[in-house]
């Protein structure tokens, strides 16, 4: 995996960069839709590429106990198994781990926990679940680390934050792959001395590229934007960062300027199952009845495969009648949406525009 | 609407013919994927069209109560409202209001009934059944009907009988319609004399076609086939014979060989997204754990888009996870296949082999 800075924007800490894969080049800021279970729910692999999409993002976790990663490197691996020839991110699973899992118990030598599926119990250690990543034959891999929650006192932050920077140190000494990246998390909850610590120790140990992990857990959002600006500043400009869990098309555009480059959030999807769409007018709510007997597509400048051939009113019909296609319309124009966002912020970073750019978007977006 | 028989089959009763609608031309034997609420379950209509439909059947029913007829002719009609090209029967709701609504008064003049969806009480006299089809655009519209349950007994099966009957007539009296299809529906449920008396009756009316409804509704399948062919032979063979709620690839052959030209069920559709696949060799079911592993396509010889791309295992590992692609890669494939089954079955009517062709594939079909 490589990262090259192409630009870097006057107006903000906005970056423009690119990042090379064995499987193909895409640019940055990119958001990654989430396929937890090896589907980003409701769209096929087609359909993605269609929409522009080079990189998808899948749970380690999920697909460590379903199908089970040896079932999928016999099926020929996760780019085969799930027929998507982009690139993909898989999380390390240790957010899922604290908080899908009903039992966990961490040491020094590794976690144990629970199937959310059967209650099975498991224990992995950080080369394991490295070694997991690399069968499903990821593009870029994350380290295995211990998500804090929010609030959380000094002392435990800290000690989640020494746990996973000793898993990462290990991860990285039995690390040799050429062609696949690995990137660190920095824990260390809202306490600036242990962000700092953490983003100094994983730079030593030279990663790939670095997560800012622990965050949208709960603080408050302007808590988050510090925590997110003083840790970005501890963290090399050669290399990307990810903000793992973001987000909201604003949510998108505030931490860009920050110089976050990589983000994945289940959210945008996850709303579009329940009738939730973004607009460049703002998001709307299509169970509103207001939209009974609108013919017009989602967003009358969107040129989706949905906005070309569906009405609001047809997709509220199916979303109230629970037809899956209400469903798969929806979560289409709402992962296009967050792509040309995202195209067009890259297009405001090239011409160090980013500042003028998010003041605009946002100004129409909050009107609604 | 214009039916023409192209050819008999010598060898069964089985025939080839056309239908021109003023939305396009479509050859029968066809089978009618159930789109009850205006959409076909987890396809979209540019797959459907991928697949090779011509035709879907769609509720009047389920429309009438949501989102209402009048909101859908207020956005431009059934078509432009599911961006639907092709063409469109509807079943006149008879069907479902004897069978899903929790309340149903028959009279003379039409039937009283509550919604399931919201209790709301409706009345509907068989003029505006025919209205709310009118409004909603379908090219081939159903009487309604008052479709007797199985097992019933003579003198109930006759009054519903002599009720559809009068419902037919009314409905013909009113109807003016040159490009649209009228379908009367032969009830009777399986008393010979009350089918015969249907039959006549109806051809005397003088309707488009004429459907064999009272069918599929628990009566032994030796005696449904005894009724089809004692009822067929009523029926003119310059129209169209439409088997209402029928079915599964053998019960297909089945009743093409009586002499059927038309069939629609929910049944393909509703198995697929529990997980039971159309195969030339047997139907399978990918929950079986046999398939965990499996990485070849639902069936080697199909060449749709789920087994060009798609896995066994994957599809099996997607159902199980409770993701939508899933159900939606399960249920193009079964559509795919009942598509070919007909055009290969055309194929062999065409020859005169049609009796050879339905024990070939049953012989096969079967051996699983």
């Amino acid at each position: 995996m490589q990262f090259t800075l192409i630009h870097q924007d006057t107006s903000t800490k906005a970056r423009w960069g690119k990042i090379s894969t064995s499987h193909n080049v895409f640019q940055t800021p990119v958001f990654i839709p989430v396929g937890t279970q090896g589907s980003v729910k409701a769209v096929s692999s087609e359909e993605l590429e269609e929409i522009g999409i080079k990189i998808i993002l899948s749970n380690a976790y999920h697909l460590y106990l379903r199908p089970g990663y040896r079932t999928i490197q016999k099926l020929g691996g996760l780019h085969k198994f799930i027929n998507w020839k982009g690139s993909i991110l898989t999380d390390s699973g240790g957010y899922q781990i604290f908080s899908i899992s009903p039992l966990q118990k961490v040491s020094a030598e590794g976690v144990k926990f629970k199937s959310h599926i059967d209650g099975s119990e498991h224990f992995l250690t950080p080369e394991e679940v490295l070694e997991v990543q690399l069968v499903l034959g990821s593009d870029i891999i994350m380290v295995l680390d211990e998500c804090s929650p929010y609030p959380v006192d000094y002392h435990q932050a800290k000690a989640s934050l020494e746990r996973t920077l000793k898993w990462a140190k290990r991860t990285k000494s039995v690390w040799s792959e050429k062609e696949k990246g690995l990137f660190g998390i920095v824990q260390g909850s809202t306490f600036k001395d242990l962000r700092k610590r953490g983003a100094e120790q994983l730079v030593e140990m030279g990663f790939d590229g670095y997560a800012l992990g622990g965050l949208s857990v709960g603080e408050p959002l302007s808590l988050r934007g510090e925590i997110i600006e003083w840790t970005n500043a501890y963290l090399p400009s050669s290399q990307p960062r990810y903000l793992m869990g973001v987000g909201t098309p604003m949510e998108l555009l505030e931490n860009i300027s920050l110089g976050i480059d990589i983000f994945d959030c289940a959210l945008p999807t996850h709303i579009a199952r329940n009738g939730t769409v973004f607009t460049w007018e703002g998001k709307i709510n299509l169970r509103n009845a207001g939209y009974k007997e609108d013919s017009s597509p989602l967003d009358s400048k969107c040129e989706c495969y949905t906005c070309k051939n569906y009405s609001r009113a047809y997709i509220r019909h199916l979303l109230r009648a629970g037809e899956i296609l209400g469903m798969r319309l929806a979560t289409y124009h709402n992962l296009y949406f967050l792509n040309q966002l995202m195209e067009k912020a890259r297009g405001a970073i090239k011409e160090n525009k980013f500042e003028d750019f998010k003041r605009e978007f946002i100004k129409k977006y909050e009107r609604r």
